[in-house]
């Protein structure tokens, strides 16, 4: 069976497929005036070279293991083994997502920009090595583990964070529309006097490594996170949000900041007979109805946005970021995609001053993304 | 056919076989009184991910390439090229073990213990490119080959080392059980007046970066080693041991230590009809005879270790370690492991001095892995 | 289908297929009298190890996405997307060869000594991030495209070079002998006031780091390369040759040089009814007439070669370079390859000096390779 690569399957319950995606960026950033960095302007880059593998083993267990190469070094993403002693029922251990909220438990492959909303990235999501469960029942999806760090981070080996992780999701179907509310709750303990976080985030797109929204390194001893989500999803239509609050226990004497981002989207796709793709609490993949290679055009989607970061808190400035997007996604088959997207973005009290000592200003930002999957 | 993963084959003398293994590990070394390292108490990490690929070409030629990425970097590990020009003859060229000993060239995907005995690591066992020949007729098995270093030190452009290294095993079945005897030599010339070798062991388990037991960089011009190797199985039942020496060539009027390292070890499943695979000198996969999946519990394993190494002679005080090790392993279905084990670790002179200066002392050590392969 | 590696295929204009290869490599360099240098003498490594996949995906789409870890790390070589709206059109964005010329198109399995002429390695000749066409009708070939930089360049933030490169070919057949003419220009704009090239090239084999052709960093804002390439082959016999130019604009009264590397080539297989591959514009697999494993002995092949650079002009003195060298190439099946090849490297006024100052000078060189590739 072809799902971009071929799925062999054996008669007694094994299963392998080979797993890749290519994202070929390009794109541009303004600088304020009286800001120079040579990371603005026009830039290119390999945005994401995923080469992995998946499989099934007889007696439930599965694995799937795959590294990102882009930046012409490892980087280890999914790499877990599972075990699902009944179809509801999911125990997974290794690298994997703890659980975050609905647009980072999304692909990357099937979000509506080149890049997530800002949060995601500002408040450090990433793969951690953990163990959790998966349960679903119905329109219900509960999820949960506990987690220490990154693979590459445990390599330091004083490394000793801990997280406790939970999701919960209700999607039911609504006539023929898709509903999804949700949300998460995450524990951190730094479990060392003298850590520290950082959230920043780069303008929009990936190219330029520029982050006007920036804490800085602040000291910390633990994280707490909580995150609100929607969605619904109705024909060629579709609005999401989420609202996502970090608070940082810090030590001693120093007030304890809650940082705050937020996200709200709506698309359409102009092409009859498409729809978002909704699986297992998350987007899933857009299958044109009428795709190029069949007499069609594929699918075209006109997504807006409206996106908030606040890094300002207790004594820390780190920046207020508003981005108004708006993207062009253009899917000809199932397994290729071409997005040209643009936002405008404003910033307030940014962690970087032009030349006159101004830190609030707004930048323009527009990126380009052809992407194959397999 | 289905061997974890598909492997291809071709009507004429094609084949090709995907290969990885994902190792999962988490566990704990207690510090002796007075002494503090960030690494130990608890740790988890990533312990090994295999992926590569292996294939034979009409004409007796055939290529196995596998890297370990665990470390988020390239590892390089088997990769060669062979041919064989008669079922008993394979000449091999590439990176590959030099024939070290039972244990060693047995797939830590089979050991007995999440760690082989300590001095595997601790005299510098690996993989090295070089040439070889391996012969097997009847119960014999003579191989032999001229290496000179691991692939990613031949990156360093002055690195001239080379060594020769044989191995001979003898493995006649008797009645129903597998006996086997076998010896080692190996003789390694640095080349460089201004060389050094470096022996030195983690405590039982992988995950603390942390050695006891360590000779420091000592000057040297050559290493030979010894080693002798034996093992029975007999239905459910094993047992294995080995000794080696390590005699280092030290420069001009400087005392040439040898240094030494054995194990004695004996194991037993728990389950009926199970027992320890062997092929070509080595041990094999545990194919459980009731699996998960097919009614059954798989197989239950229990093994005991004695394992000492003595890196103390002619001046050096690298440290003696002793370690009392007992192994829970759990093989659920053929491709599929889980191991507990536990170790009693004693350290006479150790490299590594508590707060009042004593460099003897004991440590416990507890670890677990979880292990999938194709 | 076999080719080297299973090609899988589906009904509706999918496939997929792993790649790699396997060059291991030996080999010496003497010194010149009254140098000394750690590299030369006797070296050993891996040259090639790549892994890889591609496939072709329904609507005309496809990709590549290769990588080499020969060094213990990431270096990405092919990886780029596809689409063909014809049979004669070829549109690729990603990390490819910009159309340099004859010997840097074809691939290194299949290049007629271990390593291409000093040219190709000289002027800087590399796979680059870009958008590029392709076409073809008849006995015509046309490249084009624009490009930024290799994808691990453009991790550096402030990376802005990019180029137009183009080529044409015109390979009929006369009789039944295969003609190749062709030339490409390239023209590249480093963007940035203060930044540098440097060419310099190994002598003849791969395993020492030592470049006595060199001229070091020199400050320049602008490249131009024109290349001349011929080839023909007729039954055993091939005849090839290339000449190219590298003009160099640097910043303000510098005076611009302009370097220059040629080669002429004539070889001969030995065996019966075999002959060098060629399509698409550059040199193919040889596939043997009587390959090991079915009676023959596969194809062996003797090439000479003539190889200049000229690394010397407006005031750089980067030494010239005459290579004669002599090739054994032996094809036992079409997969796999050894080569054995000896070329006499005669220096003048060479970037590194003797003892006594000296910096006209010769030095043999030796080297020999396994490969398989798949």
């Amino acid at each position: 069976e072809w799902k971009g690569a071929p799925e062999l399957t054996g008669s007694d319950g094994w299963s392998f497929k080979p797993r890749g995606r290519i994202q070929l960026d390009a794109g541009s950033v303004s600088a304020p005036d009286g800001f120079s960095d040579s990371g603005l302007g026009f830039g290119s880059e390999l945005r994401r070279a995923f080469i992995g593998v998946e499989g099934e083993i007889p007696g439930g267990f599965g694995y799937r293991a795959e590294v990102d190469v882009a930046a012409s070094a490892v980087e280890i993403t999914d790499l877990y083994i599972t075990y699902s002693p009944s179809d509801a029922v999911t125990l997974t251990a290794g690298n994997h997502k703890p659980f975050w909220g609905l647009e980072e438990m999304t692909s990357d492959l099937f979000v509506s920009f080149t890049e997530r909303a800002a949060l995601n990235t500002a408040f450090g999501y990433e793969r951690r090595l953990g163990l959790s469960a998966s349960y679903s029942a119905g329109p219900f999806v509960a999820q949960g583990g506990v987690f220490t760090d990154n693979v590459a981070d445990l390599n330091d080996d004083g490394n000793n964070f801990w997280s406790l992780d939970g999701r919960l999701v209700f999607a039911p179907k609504i006539g023929d529309g898709q509903m999804h509310v949700g949300g998460s709750v995450h524990w951190r303990d730094l479990n060392d006097g003298a850590d520290s976080v950082r959230y920043r985030v780069r303008p929009f797109i990936h190219t330029p490594d520029v982050r006007f929204a920036d804490t800085g390194a602040i000291s910390a001893r633990r994280e707490t996170g909580y995150g609100l989500e929607a969605a619904y999803i109705q024909g060629p239509f579709h609005a999401t949000g989420e609202a996502h609050w970090q608070r940082v226990d810090r030590p001693g004497a120093i007030a304890d900041p809650t940082f705050f981002g937020g996200y709200a989207e709506a698309g359409m796709f102009l092409t009859r007979g498409d729809t978002r793709g909704y699986r297992g609490g998350a987007f899933d993949r857009v299958k044109p109805a009428n795709p190029v290679g069949e007499g069609g055009f594929g699918a075209v989607q006109v997504n807006l946005r409206y996106d908030f970061l606040d890094l300002i808190d207790a004594g820390v400035v780190g920046g207020k970021q508003d981005i108004y997007g708006v993207a062009l996604v253009w899917t000809p088959t199932d397994f290729t995609r071409l997005m040209l997207n643009y936002g405008h973005v404003v910033y307030d009290r940014a962690a970087l001053a032009t030349a006159s000592g101004d830190r609030s200003y707004a930048v323009d930002a527009v990126g380009v993304r052809a992407q194959v999957d397999f």
